[in-house]
């Protein structure tokens, strides 16, 4: 009989001082793991500040982590984000996740603030606070390769080190703990970086079963036309949506004042793997592959980043979006905030950044010098420091990835109601709304939106404490992950059960948010949406979102939330009644 | 003829570089010097978590530092307070602020943070960023006394190092500048101290005119019975007022749960003086010297801090408050937020701390260990976490000090309107309600309060700008002050026209404010003074204040003040139509 268990290495690096505890039992099972272990795990910090010394910085894997589950190579990051002042997580691949996992080690929880810069080498047998020297303001491959030797490496560039508030912590293999600023709130710690290794292995309680799982969802994954289809995302990455988006008539555009952008096909899928000559590349174990990398092995933009960088700004050439990638990536920067904050920038002052320009600003930006001093602070506090609040594309201050709400209304909600700000990962009603994915629904209607994005929100909030990629989830269910994780872990789960587990998790985020002020009133999308029509043509007509079905739809979403008309809780007690 | 003029020292801690530069005279004109200035200067860096590198940490003095103008020895210190999210500025004397206009210099604005803990030496002629060494950890009095060679200092203790929301930086005096956690963010620079020294003198444009007001503002002084009367504040200390709260039952006691403690003779300002022997001291040149210190040369408590370790936490002990004031002062921590901040937690918990718990619970609140973590945090965060978020007595998460507000009407509504959360310092209509200066109001009424309140909110951030001391007012008005004022820039200002600038003061402060998410919700009294009588007796009946007419004074002061019904700004453009 498998006994699941989990351990959490506490590093407090005040004192310096580091040690092992087991959790119980009961939390793994009611939270699972990566984001839903780490929310859990807030309850006693949700009201520091982001940048308070005692403000803990949780990396968390899952109970599918070093297994063969595909897509489970991954982490979850938690903790309070300086750029929305929300709970914060953040869902990130590569190989750093199933190193930790092999130091036996399921939930990294770092405190404190070191008084000079350090790194951190976790081992399955050690832990070590070593001086950073002079790799503090180091860029990440100058940090990466310094430290690779030690094994995985999560890392922080200048922008982390300067308070940049959508900093990203960045993995050695490329990927991104993005939007949100866990990279600021890294170097406020004075921690570069992380790294471990080990070589211990994930126990599997039922072979059987987990192998008769992972072979359903190999299946699922194949006949999935968004996964391998000849225009999948393994083929071309996520910028296979570029043309999608394009011909939709929903590709945000000069900050949003229009939503097609009649150069699109110049950063496409198809385009990038014509002209980079695009790799297949992705995070240990996958069988998706989608990231892409070019002949020189650098990673390339993902679907956000080049309708961002070229929609966005008015920028056309592929070469300028591809630096500016490479740039954020180098100096430890989110990419969709970084290029949102200055599309706000340049419709205020009249004129979007030229590709001359972008390069100085963004390193400008990471160094908080001359007009980057404003733009490190993304887009709402630069709008409403320049006097226009409203030209801020943003939701509780997090820029609006790449959908324009005019042509998703379900993403209009999802993107409200999300806990950490205006994202698409929450909830990704483009998967049905778009991608017809795994039925369509007329993407001009608010109609039952409400209660499809409740239902995503808890799904998506269980695939992030397996912690799974929702990539999966274009071809398999909770369905064969509730078997997988049976199969881990001994204990029996349904796709309902993990979807209460989801729902906890929500409801607990949203009660911090409350206790720290946020009401109805952040869950609003900017008025541009509610006052101007987009880009109509192609016989599809962009109009204005009409405010009244919006709020209605949002009142809607609180009732089924069990919220009160201001979105929050008339149970003062609700967490003491959480296991 | 006189040229007013004013330098700015700017040091970045993370470059290591500082310039001079000059204050443009407009600047000077229009907001004098320092609440003002730094506040005016803040208009960049309001949107900034107070915890980010690069916001300001500023120290400014105002026009008549460094001539004989009575209680000028004055400076602010402005930035963006940890406690309570908002615009912060508070006054402070003893000698700092004197020395710092001798180095030539009449705003220190300092940002960045230095990757090893320094302190900062300021001269008339060089700056210089030195390593803090073994200070770093190191309390109150030892690190001055390893620093007072350099000139005069301002350090924090334990309690900003760790970053305790409500750390002061202390002067080395033994004057504070307390309440909402400047000490927290000078930690997070890594700054430990900073000294000045210099031998500059301050021009006087009319040396005449100058003299004459002084020698009426000393005229007043004498004649005012709240100054230099046998039951004055030169005599006692602000301690004298323990009797007079007791008598008209508004001594804030069990946590606000009472408002009449039997005891509290134990440490009225006639025992002080006669257990303690208290010697009279003071800032600078000051002529009131309301401080007083023991024969040993420690400062004595304040009336809010005998009030709060004694009736606000049952305790009855002279000798424990004492002791918990010296220990405040050494780690560097407010005495009223830490407190009442026990206070909450012993109604909490269902036991106020005992006299034997106080010191170790003061020690683990700077340290942040044990239950010192959740205590370090203030009670507005402990009370939410803890389940019992009505028991934190505070507004905008500020700590009421010890005026119950169903004693005196006004100063309930000045606490719910003050821009930096429940403080007695922004408009103190004690003075009418109870001192009866310049003229009796009824304290249990509302009618007329609202225009009040307003008038002496711009009166003192004219004074707080100055900088001059409140205490002054007691005495003299801004008739005189306006005259020395005149008389030191040779430009001519009126009583009318430095509550102009008061009141541009305080409405830039609201318009951050707003700007940061704050509305009528935040001015706002905790819901026991609406809900509960205070200890009625003595033929004086302590009712719960009646919300309706509460709420109604408060739309008549948003009126005053030309806000919105949410005490809120309808032109967003406001502050770039100020100078």
């Amino acid at each position: 009989m498998h006994g699941w268990s989990g351990t959490i290495l506490n590093v407090d690096l005040t004192t310096g001082t580091s040690c092992r505890e087991e959790i119980p039992r009961r939390m793994l099972e009611e939270y699972l793991g990566g984001r839903g272990l780490g929310v859990r795990l807030m309850r006693d910090y949700y009201h520091l500040d982001p940048f308070d010394p005692a403000m803990p910085l949780i990396f968390a894997v899952g109970p599918l982590c070093g297994t063969p589950s595909p897509t489970s190579a991954r982490l979850s990051v938690v903790s309070r984000s300086p750029l929305t002042g929300t709970i914060y997580d953040c869902s990130a691949g590569g190989r750093f996740a199933w190193r930790l996992k092999a130091a036996g080690i399921d939930l990294l929880f770092i405190t404190g603030r070191r008084i000079t810069p350090v790194t951190l080498s976790v081992t399955a047998d050690a832990v070590e606070i070593l001086p950073a020297g002079s790799l503090w303001g180091a860029d990440i491959p100058t940090t990466v390769a310094a430290l690779t030797g030690r094994g995985s490496v999560a890392a922080i560039g200048p922008a982390g080190e300067n308070g940049v508030l959508f900093a990203n912590i960045m993995m050695g293999e490329g990927n991104s703990v993005g939007r949100g600023g866990m990279g600021a709130v890294m170097g406020c710690k004075n921690l570069k970086a992380v790294t471990v290794s080990g070589d211990r292995k994930t126990v599997i309680a039922d072979a059987k079963l987990f192998e008769s799982a992972r072979q359903d969802i190999m299946r699922l994954f194949k006949a999935s036309p968004v996964i391998f289809g000849p225009l999948g995302i393994s083929e071309f990455g996520t910028p296979v949506l570029v043309d999608l988006m394009a011909q939709r008539r929903m590709a945000p555009t000069e900050n949003f004042s229009k939503t097609f952008f009649e150069h699109s096909a110049n950063y496409s899928g198809p385009t990038i793997k014509d002209v980079c000559g695009a790799k297949k590349d992705g995070c240990y174990g996958c069988p998706i592959q989608c990231k892409k990398s070019s002949k020189k092995g650098k990673a390339l933009p993902e679907y956000e980043t080049v309708s961002h960088f070229g929609a966005l700004n008015n920028i056309d050439a592929l070469h300028t979006i591809i630096r500016a990638n490479d740039l954020c990536n180098e100096l430890g920067m989110d990419t969709i905030t970084a290029a949102a904050t200055l599309s706000a920038w340049g419709e205020i002052r009249g004129a979007y950044p030229t590709a001359g320009e972008i390069p100085c600003l963004l390193n400008d930006m990471a160094f908080r010098r001359g007009d980057g001093e404003l733009l490190s602070l993304g887009s709402r506090r630069l709008a409403a420091t320049l006097g226009h609040p409203e030209l801020s594309m943003s939701v509780k201050s997090l820029e609006l990835p790449a959908y324009d709400p005019r042509g998703a209304y379900g993403m209009a909600l999802a993107y409200c109601t999300s806990n950490r700000g205006g994202c698409h990962l929450r909830a990704y009603p483009i998967s049905h709304e778009i991608l017809r994915k795994p039925v369509p629904t007329d993407r001009f209607s608010f109609s039952g939106k409400a209660r499809i994005i409740s239902i995503a929100e808890d799904t998506n909030a269980a695939v992030d404490s397996l912690v799974a990629c929702k990539f999966a989830f274009f071809g398999a269910s909770l369905e064969e992950y509730a078997e997988l994780l049976t199969a881990v872990t001994g204990v029996e789960y349904t796709p309902q059960r993990l979807k209460e587990i989801g729902q906890r998790i929500i409801l607990t985020e949203r009660f911090y948010n409350c206790a720290n002020g946020f009401t109805r009133a952040d869950d609003m999308l900017p008025e541009r949406f509610f006052g101007e029509s987009g880009s109509s043509g192609d016989g599809i007509d962009i109009h204005p979102i009409d405010r009244t079905r919006f709020e209605e739809e949002l009142d809607k979403y609180y009732r089924i939330r069990g919220l009160n008309v201001n979105g929050c809780f008339d149970d003062q007690n609700f967490l003491e009644k959480q296991p």
